[in-house]
């Protein structure tokens, strides 16, 4: 297999698309169609998210170039959730989707070898977020396994809620934390190149915070930036400009809500009845995918 | 229910322990008879597992007040493994033992309250652990739901890896990171104080780095601190003693493998024989319970 960096271009380049699909199965925004006992039943529960999936899987594979499942979201549905959490990342790949499992691990070294077999293999992700607060000898195992197996990581560096400052822009040698943590994860990310000089170690980095998000792009010239938070929790395509270099590479910009959602708002709750749900989504996956390309092309 | 922090405290008095025993389970560390098949077999893994794990519950819990199960080796072994996790955890609690998830989540708000339900409810753990890089707003939920339901958190303040100090060393104001994020976590316990004057928010500090350990008892007087990397991570008994108050209160210390694979190791091996590795483990939880009281009271 090619190394992660390089699919993810290739991906890019062929689907003209810098699209990831955020897969966040909140039972209450379920379409009616797939209510039905889902509160009172996890097991139907699990079974209405699969099929959700999936069908969010169809509409959008066409637009975007990975789905990024949450996993905390299955994870609340128990065992049952995480057989579907699974089922979802084998599906979403069979259909021409890289998988990003979204699940912020970090740990000591022995135990973060394990998370890296889990979700890197067990849970067959493309690539996974981790999350530094542990050190460079807690990021090493996922490192090997990553590139044992041509898989990606994307690093906690500046997260997208309100409260990410508390911690991450505190200022250590007159530079804020997340800048210490983006040299390292250039470090990191400078074992893993692909061919097209881009490393297969990415960043996490908030659109809800675009002048660190500047900033970060400047500290990590060759990581390819996961930037969260566009649509749903403010970010606006036109914030992204800065984080893209040439041939609008370098970045992959990630929405749940507002397209897997799609449904629920307007315009596209009035233009596609509750019975075209997936059309929704569709049109919606396609409309960030065309608002991205035209922000930065 | 009473708060965490109250029902912590009634075991440690009740059991006269501040033992909490890790279960990590490592397949190739399964005392022979359970190990024919599970390289091969990922549902043998995970039932091979379910019995180890329930044999080592049945020979800790007159020592120990929790066991802490590892989710990341249970996670290796895909949606089996969880299905392992979700029955050990309830098995733990139905014979006395408090269960402390050892998750290390944390997230954006809204996945946070995900993961709080996740751990805290469906997986039904009394307390778990969980990362702050991202910030209050990130806790937040975490403390909503521990309220909620009487349990606990302890918050990654210092680890026991040897690389914690690449982000958490590191000097913000003249103090180091994880004591701010201590200061924090004193500030996010205040709110869910049990009836003995301890929170329900504690902290983890690892125990191989006896300085710093002292320096986050200051600063958190009321949290209990949870205390891994006794055995086979380097810490030592006498090392635990400045982070306990009066009676023997305000730490417990976690150990792994020197207690769940003492039957691999002296002077446990030759006692007993392999036909009798839960009488090894039970034997060493029972020392190490005895060495810490030995070396704090």
């Amino acid at each position: 297999m090619k190394p992660f960096a390089d699919r993810l271009i290739d991906a890019v380049k062929s689907k003209n698309s810098r699209v990831v699909v955020g897969l966040d199965p909140r039972l209450e925004n379920l379409p009616p169609e797939l209510q039905r006992g889902v509160r009172t039943d996890v097991e139907r529960a699990a079974q209405a998210i699969l099929e959700w999936g999936g069908e969010i899987i169809e509409a959008v594979r066409d637009h975007a170039v990975a789905v990024k499942p949450q996993i905390a979201f299955f994870e609340r549905l128990g065992p049952f959730g995480l057989v579907t959490y699974f089922a979802l990342c084998r599906h979403a790949r069979k259909r021409g989707l890289l998988v990003i499992g979204d699940v912020k691990r970090g740990d000591v070294p022995e135990t973060a070898k394990a998370y890296a077999e889990a979700h890197l293999d067990s849970f067959g992700c493309d690539a996974i977020t981790v999350n530094p607060y542990l050190g460079s000898d807690s990021m090493e195992p996922f490192l090997v396994e990553a590139k044992a197996r041509d898989g990606g990581l994307f690093v906690l560096v500046k997260t997208s809620n309100p409260g990410s400052g508390d911690f991450q822009d505190r200022l250590i040698d007159g530079r804020p934390l997340f800048l210490h943590v983006a040299d390292r994860v250039a470090e990191w990310g400078s074992k893993v190149m692909g061919k097209y000089g881009w490393s297969s170690v990415g960043a996490v980095v908030g659109v809800t915070h675009p002048e660190q998000a500047a900033k970060a792009r400047e500290a990590l010239p060759n990581a390819f930036l996961l930037l969260p938070g566009l649509g749903a929790q403010g970010g606006k395509a036109s914030d992204v400009k800065p984080c893209f270099g040439k041939e609008g590479l370098g970045a992959i910009v990630s929405s749940s809500r507002s397209v897997i959602f799609a449904y629920e708002k307007e315009p596209w709750k009035s233009q596609f009845g509750p019975d075209q749900w997936t059309r929704a989504v569709a049109a919606a996956a396609e409309a960030m995918k065309k608002e991205i390309n035209a922000a930065i092309l």
